[in-house]
């Protein structure tokens, strides 16, 4: 029933691209469990890697033994065999997976290799069971929701005013749960016209192109001089994340999910002591109570993502699907084994 | 142009009732201001007062010099006369009251007097001016709705299962806040069909009718045994609170807002220690925090509160007013001095 | 090296007392290990084991599948054998046990067996390496001090005035902790002179025998009527929780982690929402973060505990010991195997 | 009793210096009380006035009408005068001062004028009334205490390893509320052998001299690579404020107090995102809180600070204490007005 050959996007060059092609389906460990993907997610690191640009280049090294690779590793799937060991999980579930393989963490086992495949190997401890009511498209991006989940509970922003910089996917869900969460007031910037027509559809009040304008002016403006008093800074932007602490209000607190490429040159005398900010850098979650606020969130319908996946393809679509989501121009992109794609 | 004598719901007797009466129109001194009352709401305290239960015996004489006196805490209105070392306010604005008359706070200074009136003074420092675009009668309810988010802000309930015991005003505002700030679920459990009618309309998911169901066993039961991360307990309800503390999960918090008006009889072993609850009293608001998310909320429109205020009668209607709330036969009932009354 | 048979305290009947016995030394299974037990101590639950209360009766028969069973599960030693799938151990090194074995934890994989023997099996995932510069006394102790660890983690005593209710060893545990924390002035309530004087040492600022004195006027009167801002309640006497309520300061904190063995009567509406009182029940610790924090207190010196384990007494000398201990005639005690013992 | 009269430390001249010389007593508004000055503390603030940097004119500029201004904002004295409409204070009290005068704060009422002089006027609602067991010395420096304590609330410290950079008056004060908090190790660092050695008395367990010494890895191989858990920076050091967050442990807190003169420039990337870093820009202090438990500490004589005031001038040796404070050879300096001096 499980063949002895899949397909799947592999890296195998250390240059832009990856090749669609056959690989044998892994066996697995006694604690480890053999998943049928059903679909997958396309995440920025995702990216890095499809380009492999000089932080690909860097952490891929770091992380992993080498190339050739599978790709990916934001998935959902069924269960087709389960190590011997494994006894929180059985044949025939569908799952999620609790960590992503976040490429950097010190103290996750990483997976072996990516899942834009047919099949993946994964450690049992990761599975999540699904919800009967999810269906794997919104289960393959509980990862990253997860991560928009545990940067706001950093703060509270019921009758707050809030900005989110980067309409990505991160961005996008942190609007989707600064709205559940009863900010008064939300305003989105982000450079692609596309993605801020996405976080009005998030819930975004107000969405500003800061290629076009001055959006620390422009905030300050309208919050009557104050500034936001929650910021989300998801973009990694320099430029973006010095005009963030700008616009932060007095005694605001300041979420850092981005990854800044570059270094970045604060005042710190007037944009964090002066103004007594509070900056939290998020990394990961905490995998409990990100994920079981996010079950909460979700599963009750509170929130839903379904309008935040604005494309599907199949896998062997793989290189239009990257370059719509390089250029700005998706929401977050799903990505299905050609044998179950409709 | 103020007049010399006005009319005011007067309690002049230790018993039942109030009178409608003419009183003068009383006089400020240097810090104070004297607002022609637009908007009144009644509270729990003031049915309590009306009803001149063993409760109002007991803390009014303890609060103030003794009968008579006018009635009422909750309003808004308009300034017609500002002392002469304020500096806070001027004539002409339009005005709520930052406080309330709590009945029992050690520190803040009391009104001398009640506001069910057509003028009042009261001490400048009380004062909150309105946002344009809030109306007179949903001013007149900041006050407990303030209340509400102080207690909502023990917690964090995004994500999570919630409990509303009691769906009286602080109930009602309540299910809204605990809605806002991204509540998975909520159940409320009263015995008047007319409120858990109102708690729907406020969000509530589930309502109980606990005069006729088990509502522990019932809320157990669609929590798949776990019970609520969070109970607001608002009734005061000494079988009620008893109740609660059973439904309440295993390191769940626990918000009393309701006033026991007996002894609770707890099994502190089990309800509190083994489960690892968190109790947290709620008796006044922290001023300024309750009050901007108050306003961020209300302001901003994420929360409206008009569908909770079910009725408006003229201050000479009082004793119809007055009865229908004791039924439970109301949201928040607004009373207007006949003059303005439309 | 291993040898058949031990010598062990087992709870043979279920009636007051316990039994000197050989046993046979217990197997591990892969993930377990087995420990050479160096020290042990006596919790106040082994004392209900002992004297087989109510309680006892009630906790044992839910947890455990029956008698014959080992006493005891706070301990230290080494280990001697460690099964074939455990990889966080090795034979030769000192440890001691980051659980406890609760009697009634959910969660917690339980003790197979107690712990007062020669050696116990353990599961591997319990295990904490004891720092070098720890003693096995030391460390069998540090499963309560994390228990007091977590209780006052709950709170902030910085400059704040303190209660301790109960000055058994969780509660002694309790008061240097509160000292190390920078609690300003601390109370201790108990009926046992001894145990009161050892509250001194422990670091109490003022002891109070609230079998002659009337606690609440006494810390009422010397705290300018105010009462205190923490209150750790680890007594479970009934009368005395009722107290502890009384001389809690408005918006204070009470930390229950005495168990009250009956119902207790709260006047909810003066001691807790008037109050604004928070309430924690505190069962279990947050088995990293308090450990971490107990290390770090006892690691680096800043607390010692020594003078706080006043008795030690060989395995066979365990009626002795649980006697003194029921009395209220000791701090925390200490059984040596009597091979070990000096 | 009160003369015309009084000697006073007055900057004069946009330029470095100031003078000693005769002034008006300054006459009191309604609410305002004019203080007889028994002590007076040297803020880092006030050498940059004294020194006339750019900080000190960019500022000085924003903040007040012009020179002459007589300097100097931290004291505690004796009431001779209050103004008609206060009803906190009276003649004869002694007292100290909650704000200080931040040279900054938007909310704050500012102070007219310095108190380098022999009386000073206040604005009432400044005032704080001194315990009776507190020296004019100690309460003179409350301010800056309540600073360090302020930054302090930011982290819970108990068994935790700590690091303070900068021995300046608000690191020695942090050093000694590390170690009443419970802070398990202390590193401090700075530039100044006499300083450091201040440190050690404070309280530090390791002092580095950072010019001398490469404090980074000094303090990575002395906690096992991991860093500290909490960091305050309290120099303002660009270079300093680099090496800091390198050796913050992942998850930490960086408390900033110091004032950069200069941009900094951070790899946010790597210092606060994957380090999931928390980092609080410290600003003024939570007045109420902050004085409550500054004067729980002090006034309880859980810590003390009189091993922390160095030295004491004179108003009119103010030349030797500013040039002294200046070159790092002190800890916190008092002056006290010639008349009083002994």
């Amino acid at each position: 029933m499980i063949p002895e050959m899949m397909n799947a996007i592999v890296k195998t060059q250390k240059e832009r691209g990856a090749e669609y092609k056959q690989v044998p389906v892994p066996k697995i460990e006694p604690d480890e469990a053999l998943v049928k993907i059903h679909a997958a997610a396309i995440c920025g690191t995702d990216i890095h890697v499809y380009q492999w640009n000089a932080w690909a280049a860097a952490n891929m090294e770091k992380a992993y033994s080498g190339l050739p690779r599978i790709m990916g590793h934001e998935f959902s799937g069924e269960l087709v065999a389960v190590g011997s060991a494994v006894t929180n999980a059985k044949v025939g579930d569908r799952h999620m997976c609790k960590t992503g393989d976040s490429y950097n963490c010190q103290n996750i086992r990483r997976f072996k290799n990516g899942i834009y495949a047919e099949y993946a190997v994964v450690p049992a401890a990761a599975l999540v069971k699904l919800p009967d009511t999810m269906s794997y498209d919104v289960a393959s991006v509980m990862e990253p929701f997860s991560v928009a989940t545990h940067g706001a509970g950093m703060v509270r922003m019921v009758g707050d005013t809030v900005a989110v910089v980067g309409a990505g996917p991160i961005g996008l869900f942190t609007v989707k749960i600064a709205r559940a969460m009863g900010a008064a007031r939300i305003f989105v910037a982000d450079i692609s016209e596309f993605r801020l027509d996405l976080a009005k559809t998030a819930g975004a009040d107000i969405v500003i192109n800061s290629s076009q304008t001055d959006v620390v002016q422009e905030i300050k403006q309208m919050t009557g001089g104050l500034g936001c008093g929650t910021v989300f800074e998801t973009s990694g932007n320099a430029a973006a994340v010095k005009q963030a602490f700008q616009f932060l209000r007095k005694c605001g607190a300041m979420i850092m999910t981005g990854l800044p490429s570059q270094p970045i040159v604060l005042d710190a005398s007037d944009d964090i002591v002066w103004k007594a900010a509070k900056v939290f850098g998020v990394h990961g979650r905490e995998i409990f109570t990100s994920w079981e606020i996010s079950k909460g969130l979700l599963g009750s319908g509170r929130v839903t993502v379904d309008d935040m996946l604005t494309h599907r393809f199949k896998f062997s679509e793989f290189k239009t699907a990257f370059e719509l989501a390089e250029a700005g121009l998706t929401g977050k992109v799903i990505l299905h084994p050609d044998a179950l794609a409709q």
